[in-house]
Parts: structure tokens; C-alpha cells; sequence
């Protein structure tokens, strides 16, 4: 079995974890490097939480170092909902893990370039890591096999009614990502709000009895909290896990090749991006978007990435 | 039973012409005026197909022509969907009813400023008319009762993936509403697009066998051709009808007290209403958003009020 | 001597009252009356600006009051530099005189269209009024001989470094102006900047030792004193004025005629009007936009106008 | 005397030639290294001309290919002014110089993170290899000393009526670096355009019979030529030397220290550099604006430079 090469670039963020722990254990998929940037948190948070999720896991996964703010404008923090920590919840040994001292852009870079172009970028954060990687080495673009992120809806947004938080947060790397003419794939906020880790789907995981399923337990509970608080959603939705859900198997979301533009000048919508699902405007397809994913079989694959973490503690 | 008062702004089309239809013989509603302004086509023909509805179905209603063009912006029109008349499908006689002298920005703010403050204003076309009266006169605001209006969009959009037509066409006077204070209730596309006039619709309404119902049946043939051509849809969503069987029966739609902001800024999302459903953005309310609709119940309105034509030709 | 008709569009203002004295009583020029608008301060305060100058000065003009807020934005004022009452610094007796009951919309669109084309508009405060009236009854735009006003800037700002105030108080109404197709003559205030009122200019005005020659004493000596305070000027720039000297002698200005597009979307630019001057755009022109002025003609015309008030007080 | 240390950040581009051969060789200079950007022409033109400039004149220096495109907008290029190699006019002989391996990007962050703080970047291009170092190593903001640049306008632009070319290329890369908190000089389009290389200017330094005085008139004798028939002038302004000059003397320019703004989300003011010379808008000051220049202490700078290349060819 050929195995999916990628790189996942985040910004952990409670669902970000949840897609390292996928990655790093599934056999179909062959996890290069993580890459990190300011995001659900400060650089310095994110990339801690990275590698606490690493080491507690024992994930054999270097993690490199990015962006500290967006392209432009100035950060943002979703700190309503990922608390001061960025990983609110678990409660992790002192770390002894190490960030790599290369750049996570150099990463992104030198990978690409030494590779055959099988690799797949997964953006899981905001895309300023990428987009900067794709400014600073533009040949890079034809070395990615493809881009699938999470990020920016169909619909409504979640930090804005406009925006969703990864494209608001850098709608000008975003920006450059989707017009860079790569094969690119959205798993936007109206479909992986469907997928929504009500209790029992904590409790279902918990069974596992494993050091992953304790992780995702102890996240996931304070996730709920706060996105229950924040937003009214009784069972969280986990956002990010969808890009690796997708990559463990297609058929997970049901897509649709049509043209999106990102909205990286307006004020009241910056950060839309705008799907044109009834190709109306007849402008050139850009991106795959989902637009309906089976929830079902999205729950089998994660518990099924959890149980390879075995069955104790 | 108390009727309410409306002045029914619109721009005739299809889906306008069957509010007009409802407006002019439901009990409960009494249409002091039909003000017509540019949108599915130019003004002349919208106050023409308006005039062709007051004239066929023997409507003792006074017609009044408003703008020819948007606030600030170039006209548009959804020739695409309304055809070459603004009202293809159905044969008319020779016009000989005409249209009132008095501009109808004019009759508006006289209308208005002789109330009692009872009056509701209905929009089913681009808000120009309206904001216009509100510039002039803007004593007029607090003469309304309401607006209730077809409009926008909580989701997607129609004429860009961004906006919905009616406000595309003139985002600017929709921002001069949306900003006025005023009681709003907006329908909404995502929400309007649930009401579908498949065949068996037509058939339902054909059965009634009266004037009404022959041109209900005419143009909505007509219609669901164009629709299905544009947008893919099988049974055209008959959006501006929903005001008027709000007004009858409010029940009709379920609504969200929130903040809307109208973008008459953007370019890639002009025209977009950003419905801030979850209140995250902490703004003040100050649209009641149609968020569901009763579709059986809307097809009862329906069907009741083309029943008050008769039941013979 | 034919004379020039017009139409006085203002916001007085100190600026605008001057141009009212001149307008009011050159032989040159048929003030068919005043509309006046929300700008300099508020439309009631405005209007009663414009009413106390025809009072004291026993002008038998009518006047009209407009819009009190600009077309979209919320409006603001020049109370630092005109005063709180937007006319400080001259003392007059109670007020008699009054409004028209005419809204000035309707005054401006029923005296144009009796009018047979030969109606010069001329604005010194924000366009609101003009666009309205453009909007409301379109035919007017065939029925105006020409714009002439006072607005914008080719070279910086002075509301904000991208604006001159009356552009930036209403640059939507600029917009639909500037895009009519109308004869535009602009006096921005890159040329009206050259026409400083220094001291020695109101001593010898005030030579003249008329009813007029004192009231512009009255007004520039607050206004000089406003203007250095804001500014830095020492000599406040008598702006509007520049507009009625045009009408009196053409020559008093040098034009170039080009494309002006005014910008009512940009967030730090909003109320600019780009003036490609050097045509290198290749747009279509549609402005003559003043580009230098004759400093000495033009103190010699505000003498000639103050001087025809006689020479007794 | 302690020469100044500077990074050349260009174009080449007629003007950045003369840069170049300014800062090449002054004694008070020390060029650590020229970085070319896309601009005046493409990447790969704008380097052969750095290097062609080098190897012609014999000068020791690096040169370094940075981005070929702006960071988020599409290239555009200035054919119309340097022609289609970029610098039009002169004949070189075949390029024996090589640019060097390294990407300008991790030229500039190596130097700057190496130095002691005392490094000034002078850009005469668009900033793309400035906010691109900026963003992958935030810390070089910190050591860099200064930035002087030529770009933007106090007043009206040349590429646009709002804009000037260099910021119009890439303003969200002058965003970049106007929201740095660097100390800033900016040299703009209003204040170059007032040294204009007249005949008798080209005569004067020609009589310097060096291999750079017959060089710049090659090169201005074509300039002057595209000059006249883009923009009309007779004598083309210098635009990019004063960076320099003004390092070789600071009296050459006068400068304002107060708030600009980059407009990098308009439409028909994008690029616009808003400086608030008079402080009206009461933001914290960021750039120090150039206003005047003392013309013949310009050309007297540029023909001691001219100089220093000896008096035979």
C-alpha cells in the first residue's frame, strides 16, 4: 500500500491535535514533518502544543517552527475556545521534545523541492506558512501534489458571519493558496460543523482505554465547554480531523469543482470565501469543496486512527 | 379583523406578481399602493407587468413608478430569469389601465406621513424606492410600522455566490433600511429557497380553475424553465410571496433577532447581508431574520389566496 | 449682459456665505435661489446660516432646505472650523426670514425641469442634494447646463490626507454626480488652498466700509483664527467663493479636463478624487478640474461683489 | 569617517542604475549587497541589469534575485518607461557576472541578523524582499537601522492618479513595512518629480568623459524619451538616486515626520501612500515624509558620484 505523503501544518488548537494524532499513526499516510503557525494561539503555544502532543504520544515527528503572525494584518487568537493554552484540558509532563531550528517555511521549501511531487500540503491553521513558502520559492507549486485544508464555508462563518476563523485570521495567504492553481480541496465550516462530538461520541472513543482515546477525552471535554459557550453548539465540532479523515479515505466528503474567491479586501466580509456551488459566475473552477460529509464513517475513521495507539495506557 | 396596511415596493417578475397577487385580495391586507422600481428589468417594463397583473385580475389597486436605476450602482436585470418582458409565460390584453402620475417615492412619504404609524412596507425588488423616500423624507422612519422584505441571504447568494439580487442590485439602499432603526423582517434566500413550485404545485393551484390560478400557472411554467436553466433547480423557489403569507399568517416562518450588516463595500462580496445568527459578534439586533419556513403552510396561503379569485374564469 | 442662472447648493459655512454675496447680488449672475444641506454643521443650522446672510443683507432670495444626513454615511460636521452655530464670529439680529416650505429636492428638480437647459448648479458643501435630485427625476441631468462646485482635491486631503470635507461628508452623492455625464468644473482644494485670506486682505475689504465688507470681516477674522488652529494656516483658503468667481469671469481659473473618479469604497480613502491629470489612464474625461487660479483676479471680483453692497453701512 | 551600511533592495530600471552606481562607489557608503525585485521588469531582467551595471563598471559588488512577483497581487511591469530589457538605451558587452546562489530573502535576513544594528535598507522597488525577510524573520525589524525608500506620494501618482508605481506593485508589501515601527524615509514621486534630468543636466555630466558619465547618458537619453511620451515631461524626473543622495547628505531633502497610511484595499486608490503632513488625523507619526529637495545640491551629489569613476573611459 502506497502511503499518502504529507506535510501538516497547524496551529494546535484542540481539533489540529486530534488530526496530528491521526497523521502520525495511520498507515496510509506517511507524516514528513508538522509545521506550525500563529493561529488558535501565539507561534510559541502552538508549537508547544505540537510537540507536547508529540511526546506524550510518542510520536516520532519533527515540528518546525512558523510564522509568528499573518501575512498582513495583525494576529488573532481563538483563545475563547483553545483557553490561554491553545490546548486547554490535558494536562502534559514537563516537555523534553525540541523544536527543529530550521524555519517551517525552509521545511516546507527543501521538502518539496527534493521530492518527486507526491506531497500533499494539509493546512489546518491559517495559510500564511505556506502561502509564504510559495512567495519565497514559487517553482514549489509545481512540486505540491495537492492542498487540503480546513478552512473558509459555503455558508456562514464562525469568527465573523462572513468569515471562518483559519481564512480570517490571514485572508491574504489564503488568498495567494487559492489562486496558486494547484489541485486544492476545502473542507469548509458548513460540513465539518456536521460533525459534532456529542458525549457519547467522547464516551464511544473513551472505550478504547488507550493513551490517544485519554487525550481525546480530556480535549474534547474542554472543547465542548467552550464551544458551547461560545457558540451555542451542544457536542463541539472537530474541524480539522476531516482533512486527514478525507485522506484516509475519499470517501468521507462529497465535493464539488467549482470557483472560490477569497474575500481579502472588504471589511464587514473579509475572510469569505466565496463558493460558486451553482457555477453561476462561470469563472474557471479552483477548489474541490465539500459540501456534505458522512458523519458516520467520519467517527469509524477516527476511532479507528485512535485504537492504533493500542489498548492500554 | 384589523387589516394590515401595506405599500407593496416590487418589480415585477414572476414571484412578485403572485405577492401582488396575494396582497391585493387577502381580507386581511388591505394594499393601500403597488410602487414599482427597476430590478428583474427596467422600470418601464416592471411597472408595465404590474399594471398587466392589476389589469387581468381586475385589482382595484393604484400603481406608482419609483426609480429606473439603483441608488449609486449601474442597473442589472434577471432577464435570465424573468425573460425578455420581466413577466414572459402569460398573454396579456392591450394595457389600458395606467399608471399614477405621482412618482412613487412621493406617494410613499405622503402616504406615510398621513398615518397613523400602522403602515407596513413590503420590498420584494432592490430597496432604491424606499431609501430614496427615507433621504427625502426622513421623518417617514418613524411613520413605519415595519419593513418586511424579500431579500438577502443568511447562506449563499444567488446572483454571486456572495449576494442575493435584490440587495446586489442595490446594496446601497438596503444599507440605508438595514441602518434606519426600523422594525425589519427579512426573507431570505436560504430560506425562500425552500419553497419550491414543483409540478405538482402547479397542478394543486391549476385545480382551482379561476383567473388566478391559470396565470399562477403560466408563469409559473415559465419560471421553472429559467430556473431550472440558471440555477438547476427543478421547481423554481418562489421567493417574494413569502412577505405577503408572513403578513397573513405569521407562523409562516420561523425568525432570529440579530445583527445584519449589509456589505455595499466589497467587491468579490458586494451585496452580501452577514446575519450574524449566533450572536457572536456581540452587535446590536436589528433584523428578524427568517431562519425556517413552514413550506405546507405556505402552499396553504398560497392556495387560499388565489382561491379568493373565484372559481370561474 | 445675459446673465448666468443658478442654482446655489451650500452649507454655509463662512465660505458659503461669501459665496452667497456675491451670488446674490453680481449682475452677471440670476440666483434662482438657495438649497441648502447638512455639511459645514447641521441642516438647521445651515439653513438658518443662510437665512440670517439674506436678512442682513436685505437679499431677496428664497431659500430651501435639503437632506439633513449625506446618502448612505452618517453625517459630520465642521465644527472646528465654522463654530458651533457654523457661522461664528458675526453677530445678527433675531431672524424674520424664512424657509421655503419646498423641500430642496423638489425645488432643484421643478426649476430645472421648467428650465430650458440654461441652469448652472453650483455646490460648495456636500452633493446629497444634487444626487438626490438626480435620482429622483433622472430627466434633470439633460436639463443642467453644467456643474460647477467646490470639492475634492488632484494633489492631498484636508478631512483626511485622501479628501477634501465636502467630498469625504458624502462621497456616494460625489459619485453619482461625478458618473452623470454633466459639464463638471471642479474647484478642489489644491487651487482653493492658493486663495489664503490673509490680514491684509480683509483690511481691505473692509475698506470698503459697507454692510457686506463688515459682515466679511466679521466671518473671516473667526475663521482665520479656526483655520490656523486646525491648519496651520495662517490666511484661512477661501474656497467656495472660488466657484462664483468662475461664473463671473472664467478666466479667474485654469483647467484641464479629465477623468476624475471618486472613491466611496475605500476605508483611508474614502472621499478621494483620483484626477488623472497627465491622462495617463485613458479614461474618458469628465471633469474640468481646476488646476491653478489667478490669485490677484480673484480678490479683485470678491471686492467688486462686496463693493456693489454700496458704501454705507 | 564611518561609511553608512546599506542593502540596495531595486528594480534596474534606469534610476535604480544610477543608484547603483551611486551607492557602488561613494566613500561615505558601504554596499553590502544589491537585491533586485520584479518591477520596472521582470525578475530575471531586472537581475541582468543589476549585473550588467556591475560588470560595466567594474564594481565588486553581490547581487541577489529576490521575488519575481509581489506577494499577493500579479506583476505588472513599467515597459513603457525602461523598455523591454528593463533598461533600454545602453549596449553592454556579454554578461560574464553571475548572481549569486542565494535567495535576496536570506541575503537581507543573514546580513541583519549578522550586523550590529546598523545596517539601512534603501528600496527602490517595489518592498516585496523587505516584507518577505520581515515575515520570515520578524527579528530583522530590530536591526534594521533604518529604511529609505523611493515610493508613494504626498500628492497625486504616476502609474495611477492615487498611486505611485512602486507601491502600486505591491502595497500590501509597503503595508508591510510602513506598520513596521521602523524610523522611515520616504522619498516621494511629489519630490522627485522636482529633479528632472534636463539636456543640459545630461551635457554636464557627459563632460565628465568617464565610463559612468557616458553610461547615465546612454541610459537618460533614452529615459528621457519614454518620459516625455508617457507623462509629458520634458527632462525625466530621477526618482530613485535621491534614496541615496540623501545618505551621501541628508540636507538634500527637507523632510515632514508624521502618519502615512497605505491604502492596500481600494479599488481606484489602491497603492495610495495617505500622509497626514498636517497632522490633522492626530495618528502617531511613521514616516518621515521627504517635502522639498534642493535641486542643485541633488545634481551636485549625482555628478561627484559620476566622478569618482575616474576621468578617462
Amino acid at each position: 500500500m502506497e502511503r499518502t505523503k504529507i506535510i501538516l501544518d497547524c496551529d494546535p488548537g484542540h481539533d489540529d491535535a486530534v488530526a496530528i494524532m491521526m497523521a502520525a499513526k495511520h498507515p496510509s499516510i506517511e507524516l514528513l514533518g508538522i509545521t506550525v503557525v500563529s493561529g488558535n494561539q501565539t507561534l510559541q503555544k502552538t508549537v508547544t502544543n505540537a510537540l507536547h502532543i508529540c511526546q506524550h504520544l510518542n510520536l516520532d515527528v519533527t515540528v518546525y517552527a512558523g510564522s509568528p503572525t499573518p501575512l498582513i494584518k495583525d494576529p488573532i487568537y481563538a483563545e475563547f475556545i483553545h483557553g490561554k493554552s491553545g490546548l486547554d484540558g490535558p494536562v502534559f509532563e514537563p516537555l523534553t521534545k525540541k523544536v527543529e531550528p530550521m524555519h517551517a517555511v525552509s521545511f516546507i521549501i527543501r521538502t518539496l523541492m527534493r521530492s518527486e511531487g507526491d506531497i500533499t500540503m494539509v493546512t489546518t491553521g491559517p495559510m500564511t506558512n505556506l502561502a509564504l513558502a510559495m512567495r519565497l520559492e514559487p517553482r514549489i507549486v509545481k512540486k505540491i501534489k495537492q492542498v487540503v485544508l480546513m478552512g473558509g464555508s459555503a455558508g456562514s462563518g464562525n469568527i465573523t458571519p462572513a468569515a471562518e476563523f483559519n481564512i480570517f485570521v490571514d485572508a491574504d495567504a489564503a488568498q495567494i493558496v487559492f489562486k496558486s492553481g494547484l489541485p486544492i480541496v476545502m473542507c469548509g465550516l458548513d460540513v465539518t460543523r456536521k460533525v459534532r462530538c456529542y458525549q457519547e461520541i467522547i464516551d464511544r472513543m473513551d472505550k478504547l482505554g488507550n493513551k490517544a482515546s485519554t487525550l481525546f477525552k480530556d480535549m474534547m471535554e474542554f472543547y465542548n465547554e467552550t464551544q458551547l459557550a461560545s457558540f451555542g453548539w451542544v457536542g463541539g465540532p472537530l474541524h480539522d480531523p476531516l482533512t486527514i479523515a478525507y485522506l484516509i479515505d475519499n470517501s468521507v466528503i462529497e465535493t464539488s469543482y467549482c470557483n472560490v474567491s477569497v474575500d481579502n479586501k472588504s471589511d464587514v466580509s473579509y475572510g469569505r470565501t466565496n463558493c460558486d456551488l451553482i457555477n453561476f459566475m462561470k469563472k474557471e473552477p479552483n477548489v474541490h469543496v465539500a459540501i456534505d460529509v458522512n458523519v458516520d464513517l467520519f467517527w469509524d475513521i477516527i476511532e479507528s486512527c485512535l485504537a492504533l495507539y493500542g489498548t492500554e495506557n
